[in-house]
């Protein structure tokens, strides 16, 4: 496949995911709850959940119309959690996706609100009541819901973002940044992938092959993200850049320098792609694009 | 039944879900998360929502293993949205339960987590990847996660918390009054009774007993809190009294006055008995005598 045929996947993925977010976050909740939802989810932010929802949607040949709801689903949880993550109490952070943050928006209260709405609302997304209900079998709304709950929680995203809390100022072992970082970002980016996989048949190795996939993809995007929190500038981010550095926060770059991420995240770049090799999957050529975006990205 | 007996059931009831709660609330989830969990939602709280669940089980002969889960997601929905709401940027409270708030306790930062971090594992309870995960149907996970999301969510609860922070210091009439309070509590002790509905068969009859029951039952808790928060002393409680009138928040003794807002949940009472009535309901003791319960109660 031509970069170019990628693009234009990506660009009608897109497309397909922001209207199905507009359709799903409503903007009549009350007290204007919908638009600080829907401030805090549309025009913005890179999709890369969902574009690996949809994209091992079609490497099990699955159903694409519940794979996008898995979609918006992820990235309702994604996005929560930086709406969450920018509060004064916890980052403190004023710039995300080239806007002002949510609670700078709203305010602290109608952020915190919209964070915890959104999250229920990704449930919502998940179980629908509606005409789709019959298209999508209970046995798939409860797996979609045990895996997007379990990577958000405890021992999920929000487990990594107390480690994230609680290592401000202190050294971090290696293995224990990576601990922190498969929590954090890489356990919702592997959910992506197997609540992909969920929306279709799936053989153990395939299963097997997406869950190594998904696992490597998560960290790698980790240590690129820590690499340009240092190398890039906030315009190009779109996010205050040198945060981590600045909040005194263990990165891939502080533990292991520049030099080191780089070549760490080369290998989990191969990582990657050797365990999508090895699934015998029906169409994995998006997600190995997908691993070459994450790894070669400049924001 | 006697009242003794009744009792007795709440007790074996409270006990059950207790110790429900402890082994599904991690203690060892990362850097100290699961202690601020546990601070949150164990040792406290009357449980109504856990006992609606496991009564309307009972009313519809259900599988009460099945309750146990959901009346454990359903606590654990609640006891987030409480972590939250005490949080300085919303209420700024910090007695609860008569003990210190979490975010007193352990910080703001972990307080905002460890409410995340609780509703994503009602999800979980609901969703067992254990030895449960066969005794319970996935089209009752679900139906269960459904019932649970749009409950918590812009339509319920969040939606109704919203109403109410917008309303601080206006004049509100008892239409919106009255909307705001079935969204922020009555939304999730309705949900209760129908996640225990779901639990067992229940032709329509008795679903929509079971639903205006819930509805109004609902709205009489509120009107009763508005009553105790002006009647009531703070150790009475265990929770700040007097705090709707002091943050000048509309309530049904501001709007009604405190006669017609006895008069209003008395009305509740028994709208909510008539409802059971009506249902053809297997054995709706229990849901009778916790409708005395909540109107009755002095904290």
């Amino acid at each position: 496949m031509s970069q170019i045929a990628f693009e234009t996947w990506v660009q009608q993925e897109l497309q397909r995911v922001e209207a199905a977010l507009s359709r799903w976050v409503p903007a009549d909740a009350p007290a204007g709850l919908g638009l600080a939802m829907r401030y805090g989810v549309l025009d913005g932010g890179k999709r890369l959940r969902p574009l690996l929802v949809r994209a091992a949607c079609e490497a099990v040949a699955g159903d694409l119309a519940a794979a996008l709801r898995a979609a918006v689903a992820v990235e309702l949880i994604h996005a929560y959690s930086l709406v969450h993550d920018d509060m004064p109490c916890m980052d403190n952070d004023v710039l995300r996706r080239g806007k002002p943050t949510v609670h700078v928006q709203y305010g602290e209260a109608a952020a915190m609100l919209a964070g915890d709405a959104m999250q229920a609302l990704a449930f919502e997304v998940l179980t629908p009541d509606d005409g789709d209900a019959e298209t999508m079998p209970p046995a798939l709304q409860a797996r979609l819901c045990s895996l997007l709950a379990r990577a958000a929680g405890h021992a999920g995203m929000a487990g990594g973002q107390a480690i994230d809390l609680a290592s401000i100022g202190k050294p971090l072992a290696e293995d224990a940044l990576r601990d922190m970082h498969r929590r954090k970002t890489g356990a919702l980016l592997q959910a992506s992938v197997l609540m992909g996989a969920a929306t279709g048949g799936c053989n153990p190795t395939a299963h097997a092959a997406l869950s190594d996939y998904g696992a490597a993809l998560g960290l790698a995007f980790q240590v690129v993200d820590d690499i340009l929190d240092v190398t890039q500038s906030s315009a190009t981010l779109g996010k205050s850049a040198g945060k981590d550095l600045d909040a005194n926060k263990p990165t891939y770059v502080t533990v292991l320098g520049l030099d080191e991420a780089r070549h760490q995240a080369q290998a989990l770049h191969q990582q990657a792609l050797q365990a999508l090799s090895r699934g015998g999957l029906a169409d994995a050529e998006h997600l190995r694009l997908l691993a070459d975006m994450v790894v070669d990205r400049h924001s």
